[in-house]
């Protein structure tokens, strides 16, 4: 069976644990990695690698069913926020030709890809948040609002332009830049809480990890935590939320008893190598779903207190292989 | 023979090419590493770990020196800059007790350490450069300054509070913020060039990298480039540098044939891996020394065109095993 991570770009492991998972599953396997630039360190660690259409482009989707049916993909699995939608919109023509996408339905990328729409449908889902509104709201409407707040782009990927903003007149300052969105600040330790949600819509494994260090938007020290109340709201949220599918993951800031879910991200994180190594094996399920093997998640039992500390590894290639 | 890697932190690629070197001269040798934080990857990486005070303690250096002993450390290797002037103040009592420290004297450490300092040193000693003043002196004489600018602490660490400033009106916000300076925008490519440079003060080889991506202040993608020119000028300065020894770096700023200087670092940079693999082996090379082996620096030939594509890479151990 043959695989292929999209917009493989860093991920490094996430290639490497694909692989394993089909070596131990069926004793061979490809994993085919696909990015818009050829400088992917996690492209040169795949069996294979294609430079792609970005994904905005008219080009993307015909590009990618024609390497799909070129390369017999069984599991294509997206794994950043842009390239969601579009593989959701167009799941079921890969599904015609044999490739499941790892990605949930239109509905629930919507919810996801703006944080405007995952405040409100958190609130109405009684999910327990931090209050979030467009910046301009904020600035029209100051005697509701108190300093401090975290301030983010309304459909920003990791922690890209995110701010603290401690005082009106800093705030102020951003009235130009657009689509900005103001947050309480939540309390407590942050955690993502890996999901894993089956074809037929229940969630069969959360694991939360504790974030311990955080550079350029990328958890480099972790830790797995057992939580049950945490593990249960995740749960409820992925099983709530609509069309929800595969690998997704949930931030939650956990102060004592309190909890704060403060964004959902319907795929993969950059952290969950982690949550692999503590034995929430989504890429084996996700895998055995899709060849109609015997499920094994049932057996499962991640192991909380698990630390993860990261450090740069590199690929070396000539610069003439790679068009430098 | 034994050598420590101090300070560690995520160095896992440098504790690995120094357990490499030794094994590949002598058959073994211990790669010892030390940090203030037990949360180190590299720590984890090394044949063996020691959480030590930090730098600035007055614990600091009896503690550094009763290691040596008990490690029977031959060479001991600093990588971050506030720990230079420390070891290179008290390198004669390692010294005395069999341990060579890859420091250079504290003349070198003081120039490189204060951007100020750096940027009157090149101009003395006509080295290229882009003006660099304080901050305050910028702002007391605008009609000398046009923006845009770099700006940045004046003894920061890799791009720790690295702005880039458009307007007098942006400069002058910062106006409360100590010890900034103020840089000219350097056109061109940014390198970072490694040197090597033996115990009599001669440098025996030099290899330019050209960044590609930095992430939070460290390459994330770079390759080595042949550059005449410019390894002639980082000949120059780290010969000329008063004291400068051992593996040292020195970023400059090429566009075409105009360059620029603009930091010292004397010390192992974040991206030497590439250069190692490029077969600039300073590692090796200063064993050779330490250990009286005939030199074999004159075989080396670096060579140019090789790329280096990070990814993150983990070392997982058991929360209860590091006191989380």
């Amino acid at each position: 069976m043959n695989v292929l991570v999209s917009s493989a770009g860093r991920r490094g492991a996430l290639v490497q644990i694909f692989r394993e998972v089909l070596h131990s599953l069926f004793g061979a396997g490809t994993v085919v990695a696909v990015d818009r630039s050829p400088l992917s360190a996690a492209g040169m660690l795949a069996d294979h690698f294609e430079v792609v259409p970005p994904c905005d482009s008219d080009a993307f989707v015909p590009h990618m069913l024609d390497l799909c049916r070129r390369y017999d993909i069984r599991l294509l699995v997206p794994t950043i926020d842009p390239e969601l939608a579009v593989y959701s919109a167009h799941r079921h023509r890969f599904a015609a030709i044999g490739t499941t996408v790892m990605v949930s339905a239109p509905q629930a990328i919507e919810i996801a890809a703006d944080k405007l729409r995952t405040f409100r449908w958190f609130t109405e889902n009684a999910v327990p948040t931090v209050r979030t509104a467009s910046l301009d709201e904020v600035l029209g409407s100051p005697q509701h609002w108190r300093p401090p707040w975290i301030v983010k782009p309304v459909a920003g990927s990791a922690s890209s332009r995110v701010r603290r903003i401690d005082s009106w007149s800093e705030l102020e300052t951003l009235h130009h830049e657009p689509d900005l969105i103001v947050q309480e600040v939540a309390q407590g330790h942050e955690h993502t809480v890996d999901a894993w949600v089956d074809r037929s819509g229940r969630c069969r494994c959360v694991l939360a990890r504790r974030r311990l260090e955080v550079r350029g938007g990328e958890v480099q020290k972790a830790v797995t935590v057992e939580n049950p109340e945490l593990q249960d709201l995740v749960r409820r949220v992925v099983e709530q939320l609509p069309g929800a599918s595969g690998a997704l993951n949930v931030q939650v800031a956990v102060d004592g008893p309190t909890m704060s879910a403060i964004e959902i991200n319907p795929r993969f994180g950059g952290g969950y190598p982690l949550s692999w190594q503590a034995g929430a094996d989504f890429p084996k399920w996700t895998v055995e779903e899709v060849a109609g093997l015997p499920p094994t998640w049932a057996e499962a039992r991640p192991s909380a207190g698990l630390a993860m500390f990261r450090y740069d590894e590199a690929v070396f290639v000539k610069a003439s292989e790679v068009g430098l």
